[in-house]
């Protein structure tokens, strides 16, 4: 296990990316210290080129001088490599179930939202946020599977925060932007009670508020960015 | 350790699908035998439909009464939980190259490749074989990484085959079917040399011969399917 006090751990990221804020979740709930370097996207330097020369993106861990990049990679090397409570569940078809969540969050929802992110109009936005919709609504069972005979149904990982907690949480600022932006509900009490019940408890964790953005600064962040795509800037 | 003589094991399959295959081809390598329920996409099993909620797709892997879903998920499960030669590397930076670029090869690779295979024209599917043929250009990388200082640049896996070959190794029918269905030569001598001598030396593999699919058996496929999608049958 690494984590010493010779470790070099640099994440290198941009402040308004969920993939990126899965990393600082994971590290906070690691304990692990880190130097963070924030990217400019429009500029990158060229530590982000050489360190990630295919896909050109944050987030990057840099761990003694190896880069690590795609934000599901980074967890993983992360929960095999530095002390700590394990993100991943220690029994493999807990893990597999885990895994499987995990990577729905990012195909179903993470996919189309960065689709919203691109698209030109409110109204093509608002085809893929159904998606998204639709997508959360399966996600609901999920939980209800994650958290069987778990003694509760407040987290993916059972009784604490778990790998799919901290990919889902990354979404958590862009959840609550979403009401304000467009009055999309995503997760709501009537249509996916245990997700509603889950968010309220993410939010209430010293570890969302040490690390997740401020919703207002998502808010502004985004339409910018809608601004910016409604112009036909391509970034 | 599973994989005793009282383990059930049954995978739910269909022959044309390379997600299958890797499923089959992780089996082989580790010697595991299973139970293989052929799946009529038409009309899928009450069991394939339960087993898969979500995605009510093949593969699913049936371990002892409890289903595993997605190729990736499924090959780690395996990996975790049958003896055998790993498929992942020990070591944790290792592990993440691996993991890197095995979602490559599905997002990159896999993901134009099935909606070439969803194309109502030759032109759609030409579009996005070029795609394709442009993420095979980074994957030569890959290979040169990930064989680095392994003694031969034969396998991802250095010397032997590990988790990218078996990920990339369910797409070889396909990668020779290419050629007679639209001449597109994906690995190729002069442009990627190193794929072009893995695709080669991983045909020879008993491995190989065991499980891939017969090419002429995929063109035939291929064509049935183009047929179809041109005359606009959904399926």
């Amino acid at each position: 296990m690494a984590g010493g006090v010779a470790d070099e751990v640099k994440l290198l990221g941009h402040w308004g990316s969920p993939f990126v804020t899965r990393v600082k979740l994971a590290f906070h709930l690691k304990g692990v210290s880190y130097e963070y370097a924030e990217e400019d996207l429009h500029n990158k330097s060229e530590l982000l080129l050489r360190s990630n020369p295919v896909h050109k993106a944050v987030p990057v861990l840099i761990h003694n001088g190896r880069p690590i990049c795609e934000s599901q990679v980074i967890l993983q090397y992360i929960d095999e490599t530095f002390d700590g409570n394990l993100l991943l569940p220690a029994d493999p078809h807990e893990r597999a179930v885990a895994r499987f969540w995990a990577a729905y969050i990012d195909n179903e929802m993470g996919a189309p939202w960065e689709k919203a992110y691109r698209a030109r109009t409110a109204e093509e936005r608002a085809e893929w946020m159904k998606q998204i919709v639709a997508a959360v609504d399966a996600l609901e069972g999920g939980l209800r599977e994650c958290s069987k005979g778990k003694g509760g149904f407040f987290f993916f990982g059972g009784g604490g925060v778990g790998y799919v907690d901290v990919v889902l949480g990354s979404l958590v600022p862009y959840v609550h932007a979403a009401v304000v932006l467009s009055g999309d509900r995503l997760f709501d009490a009537g249509r996916t009670p245990l997700l509603a019940a889950w968010l309220e408890r993410f939010g209430e964790l010293d570890l969302a508020k040490a690390v997740l953005q401020d919703v207002d600064k998502v808010v502004e962040y985004s339409r910018a960015i809608y601004a910016r795509n409604a112009a036909g800037v391509t970034s």
